[in-house]
């Protein structure tokens, strides 16, 4: 797939998956169809997702990661995950990642799990894991030109409207993929969202993370954005350390004027936003600090 | 599957697909898996859909589909869709159905058009055809139970915002099925979607059609809301009857004023909305015109 290719913009992977592990525990050929044509995560996008980076074999935070399945799978009224399973399917597709493509290579690890088929809504669950693909090493090492993009959703939608399914990880990404898509035509790579009162949301695949002086900020899971895993263990990981952090409300002007902005996922860790709508953001004098937050955070959370 | 299984809420089929063909023309044992672990409608909900009604073995207004198909497309940067493809795989499905569900049985067909494998989006292109289920015909007899929910959009953001794909068909449709299983909930059977400023939008599955006096009424499409195949097929069959016919700006009190309110859609055809939020809508003294309007529409209309 060449990096023009349609859909490059919101691939974080460039192969196929190497490995596919089910439920069940069986491992599958990757080179062969798993789902029916009337899966409910094809025809409806209806289910939830994770990605989670492997390293050496292991997944990273995969405790974080079950714990937001769970979330997402109660805000779209799937049975709970079977987390004993999940947790054990996750640990055999990043083993058998790092047994195929070696222990350097670092994978993105995906978990499906869809209401089922339209004739047999009784779940479909499943693990793959794919070599990360160069837009991501690009991103972390060269950050990225960002756009400030409508998500058209009040903040107050979050509590009082439960069947919008805000910050419930869905399947049903085409908006998130078709924002990145309109950045791409706008010679941008990748996003910030705001809320119809205009305030700052979060990346269609990542969150939203800021330094003011010394003090990281970052804006509350409250207002519809996805709970992001990564920063969650970065703000963590920074209290030990001594440096500030604070969750509150943000605005474009917080970020233009801000002293670095950062989307933070679990796949690309830290992409530090170089411009906004095409105005350059002066240089981040805790770039340094928060990648080493980053790095020390995934590999300490369980 | 049980009325009540997790899913059912969204269902327009209670059994598999009896039929699958690929847009090659090859026809696939619905009984195997089709897709791949990464197919982007699967895991992005990236990509496009139609449902099409199937009576004696015969796709009905398959033009007005497949031109809708290729407007989802451009929508979402999909390469245009090769029609006379399409066209050939609709119509095989279709005799398909009929051949072995007998000319008697209704089939519900579906045209699914993703991105493609997020390693290779090249396209994914398929039908399938599916028994029409229960709930669909007791909804036809009998009509429906609805609530009115909000969709959380602004009318406004059709024009000004294209990532959001307002009035595109996507496979992204969980909050779509979100709204119903909040209706289930409820009590309800359907969703009457409003816009944030309170505007009558459209079902999660159908377009709302009103009758005041003798005069048709349906929301305009510009307001981010799905152009309806069918309604737009009942409007000109009134035409030609002399039965007036409005596109306007609806709210909810005109709806519970109306001489009568109707879900339309391919599928279910007609259903007449019996209760909203709890309250018994009047009788509909046009039923019986509607419902004749709907037959005529479907069975001439290319």
């Amino acid at each position: 797939m060449a990096p023009t290719a349609p859909g490059s913009a919101g691939a974080v992977t460039s192969s196929g998956p190497t490995v596919v592990v089910t439920l069940d525990g069986a491992t599958h050929d990757p080179t062969r169809p798993l789902l029916y044509a009337d899966d409910l995560a094809a025809v409806r996008g209806d289910g939830c997702f994770e990605t989670v980076l492997v390293r050496g074999g292991r997944a990273l935070k995969p405790r974080a990661h079950l714990d937001r399945l769970a979330r997402s799978a109660a805000a779209l009224g799937l049975p709970a995950p079977n987390d004993a399973a999940w947790w054990a399917a996750v640990q055999r597709a990043a083993m058998l990642f790092g047994e195929r493509a070696g222990e350097e290579a670092e994978g993105a690890l995906r978990l499906v799990y869809s209401r089922g088929r339209e004739s047999d809504p009784t779940g479909t669950s499943y693990v793959t894991v794919a070599p990360v693909g160069p837009r991501v090493l690009t991103a972390r090492r060269e950050g990225v030109d960002a756009i400030i993009v409508n998500r058209g959703y009040s903040v107050d939608l979050a509590a009082s409207a439960p069947w919008l399914l805000l910050g419930a990880k869905t399947l049903s990404y085409a908006v998130n993929m078709a924002a990145l898509r309109y950045a791409e035509s706008r010679g941008a790579g990748d996003v910030i969202f705001t809320s119809s009162e205009g305030r700052v949301l979060e990346g269609p695949r990542s969150t939203v993370l800021v330094a003011r002086g010394r003090t990281l900020l970052t804006p509350p899971d409250d207002q519809g954005i996805l709970p992001g895993t990564t920063v969650a263990a970065v703000l963590d990981a920074a209290g030990e350390k001594g440096i500030a952090t604070e969750v509150a409300p943000l605005f474009p002007a917080d970020l233009v004027t801000a002293d670095g902005v950062w989307l933070v996922s679990s796949i690309t860790l830290c992409a530090r936003v170089r411009t906004l709508d095409g105005h350059r953001l002066p240089e981040a004098p805790m770039d340094a600090d928060v990648r080493a937050l980053v790095e020390h955070a995934i590999a300490t959370v369980p």
